[in-house]
């Protein structure tokens, strides 16, 4: 006999964590099938890296630099080392391919799919665990490695139902960046702030960018963020690069104007390449298309850039109207494998978030494409292993069927098929040796207004009696019956 | 200019984790789908928990409670609360039902797919994060759940191409062995220490848990455990009915000789139900059976335990030939829940040990039955673009084809065919306007005995030219000729 009160502790997940349910859980699996199946066709190999690491070897990489400890979940082992919940799958990669490099294909392409944790602060629609689908090649520096991802990202989308110009694979490249930098004379300890300030074009708009390359900016909290001290002439050079596809103009055109030939050479030929690759296997810029406001988050990026964009208008939580925007990225990281063998490996990525593409589809497909398999209840109101058999010989039959498994009374049951609507209810009736089959989708309000088993079993709409011998010929040709309505 | 030496980290893996590649994900993705299938097939809902909780929502469950604080990977939340990577798919489940009691269909019947994390000292084919592929039923204290659990596992082993004799589904239930304890006088106190040391019958055999029963116990290594302190009579009561299968008994007759009618009506009673239950489906004792050796360790057991096991014998890390054994279990824990909300939810679930019984399929169906999907590769001799145009053919003929993306030497292209063997390469002679297609299954060692193109391209078995226009019927007759051979 405990004489304490016993500890109850509360039902409740962690901010920015969530529990998903079978619908969504169906369509994403359905989802990430085609992804698979594209990245497979081509050849890319799976691998599954461990989701806990030593921190040294992940490194800290993450976009929001202001706050350098944070951002990952870490936890000290019981060796004494730090390890961390892995925050992409591009660092854990860079450790494999170190680790395991004499015995890898070279080039070495692979896919993976996996969780990756952010301890960051969550808002709405963005978690602190998430899914990424990333693909890699790892050993070329060719630009036909790049132009690969990016082909078979846009054949993937296309896979996926998107139709051609629903989407862009843009790319850029931090070289060419660089070549704008250098022609404004950014000095190098302050380009990773001009990058971070650039890459927040999205989310703060011209002139909150300009404000963090000047002088710096006050948000609407009243926290102020020191800029990066360029000159109002530097400014502008940028942000008119940055602004060449909005601008209409052509980019290697306005581009090679903005900072001369000399440094256009440096900085835009991989990506001029790269394009003409694309173009060359016949993926235009209706696909694929350089876009120098493509900057990436990221600090390990080394050359080109890419960024896969949606161009339909959804909905957001504010109920306003606006372009799906961005659903996944990558680009060149050709030293993050240097960092433990000291010997350069030129690498190259793209990773999908899971979560946003699954709600573009969605909004574009509608929800009715993502319909789950059609399911039969089998009430248990007579005896229940008769139940269980007659479940048994649908599931025979291909048919998605349940027994339920509950109380015997009638008031349960019901409620419960209520709620596994639109399933299709069995109800037997032995005293007849008929089975009596509903449509449940037809009759979704059904436990709320029916009291009685008499009640219930009275004719009503969407309901019949067939001999137990018929009863998975009828079920077939219900479900055919719903199809077709 | 860095001045100091760059830090390099080490590139590998906290021990006890590891990377998994291509051939091993597939295999596992292929079971996990007829899992996921036949799961589905019953009326299971998937559901997808995360994968920190706040660690008392957890709580602590884990057999080793000689060690109580350890077993999870926790950290501190950036709100000072202590979260936790979940150790098993039960404890989170019990959390989300009470957390979402109102709205679930009751009874719940969910499954989950996921990673669990054990901070526990890892082993040969130990490791400390692992996969899960759990069935519970929540909200129904029937026998049916039960034995739904049970035919279900049933169907799951057959359905994964094991044969009836190849695997047993064996149940106990705790209430029986309380029954026993009563039996023979264990103190409340104790009970736990008993459980925990007849658990181990599998590790220790009959010695050491009558040990651990008794005295104590010495391990190889000289540390000793305390024991129960029964006495011998109680001690040989425990083991006679523990060996009730063993020895070929009845279990009926046997059990209510130990324990006399009175204690055995108390404890047997849901077990017999159970039993009885699955015979009246059609599943009988070739498939489902009462074993009084089953315990399982974790702590919140409540009423019937379970475990599969696989009967036919593996060559163990030693090299013995040893049965197989379990490859999941689980049991009916009415109490979880009540942690939260201070009310009984009945609850029943069954957990397959992903990995484990991976291992098993292979070694009872053989590697061959988990081979990949063939691949064909295009080697970049003459004109890259070219190549992925070939390679792009082939994946809209529906041919796994990659193309090789690294440097244009012969040498490099040879040796990446080699590491991708058995895929069938192209090598395109554009002089001639012909393709070269070898399988090279039958020259895995290519690359070490050829040096140059000269050399290769010489008259090879396995190897033949053919117009660029029959590409595709060529390679689809190479891969029918395969499946043949």
């Amino acid at each position: 006999m405990n004489e304490q009160t016993p500890f109850r502790p509360k039902a409740r997940l962690p901010r920015g964590f969530r529990d998903r349910d079978e619908a969504e859980l169906a369509a994403e699996r359905r989802m990430l099938d085609t992804i698979r199946r594209v990245y497979s066709s081509y050849g890319f190999q799976a691998l599954e890296t461990s989701s806990l690491e030593y921190a040294d070897a992940l490194g800290k990489f993450l976009p929001d630099s202001d706050r350098p400890n944070e951002g990952v979940f870490s936890l000290k082992d019981d060796d004494g080392q730090w390890v961390s919940l892995r925050y992409d799958l591009t660092a854990p990669l860079a450790r494999y391919v170190a680790e395991n490099f004499q015995t890898l294909p070279k080039p070495f392409r692979r896919y993976q799919m996996g969780t990756v944790w952010r301890n960051e602060k969550p808002g709405p629609g963005r978690y602190r665990e998430f899914t990424q689908f990333d693909a890699d090649t790892v050993g070329t520096a060719s630009p036909a490695a790049d132009a690969e991802l990016l082909m078979m990202c846009a054949d993937t989308l296309e896979a996926l139902g998107l139709r051609r110009g629903d989407y862009f694979v843009k790319l850029s490249s931090r070289k060419l960046l660089d070549a704008v930098m250098d022609s404004i004379g950014v000095e190098a300890g302050k380009r990773s702030t001009v990058l971070r300030a650039i890459d927040k074009l999205d989310r703060l708009g011209l002139e909150g960018v300009r404000a963090l390359l000047g002088a710096g900016r006050k948000d609407e909290s009243g926290d102020f963020t020191k800029g990066a001290g360029l000159s109002d002439a530097g400014i502008e050079t940028l942000l008119q690069f940055l602004t060449i596809r909005e601008r209409g103009e052509n980019f290697y055109e306005a581009g090679l104007n903005l900072i001369g030939e000399e440094l256009w050479n440096k900085g835009a030929g991989a990506l001029v390449e790269i394009s003409n690759f694309c173009k060359a296997c016949g993926y235009q810029s209706d696909r694929i298309l350089i876009d120098p406001s493509i900057v990436r988050g990221l600090d390990y990026y080394t050359g080109a850039v890419y960024e896969a964009q949606l161009t339909f208008p959804v909905t957001n939580d504010s109920g306003e109207l606006v372009v799906f925007g961005s659903v996944g990225g990558g680009g060149r990281y050709d030293d993050l494998i240097a960092r433990f063998t000291g010997q350069t490996v030129p690498a190259s990525g793209f990773s999908i978030g899971v979560s946003r593409l699954l709600s573009a589809l969605k909004a574009r497909a509608g929800a009715e494409s993502f319909a789950m398999e059609p399911l039969v209840v089998v009430l248990a109101l007579g005896n229940v292993q008769s139940s269980f058999r007659m479940a048994g010989e649908l599931r025979g039959a291909g048919i998605r069927a349940e027994t339920y498994v509950g109380t015997k009374r009638f008031g349960d049951q019901l409620k419960y098929a209520d709620r596994r609507a639109p399933a299709i209810g069995i109800f037997e009736l032995s005293a007849r040796g008929e089975v009596t089959l509903k449509d449940l989708a037809l009759g979704a309000e059904l436990a709320k207004s029916i009291e009685s088993r008499a009640a219930w079993v009275a004719d009503r709409p969407a309901q019949q009696a067939v001999p137990r011998a018929d009863l998975v010929s009828t079920i077939r040709a219900m479900l055919a019956a719903r199809g077709k309505g």
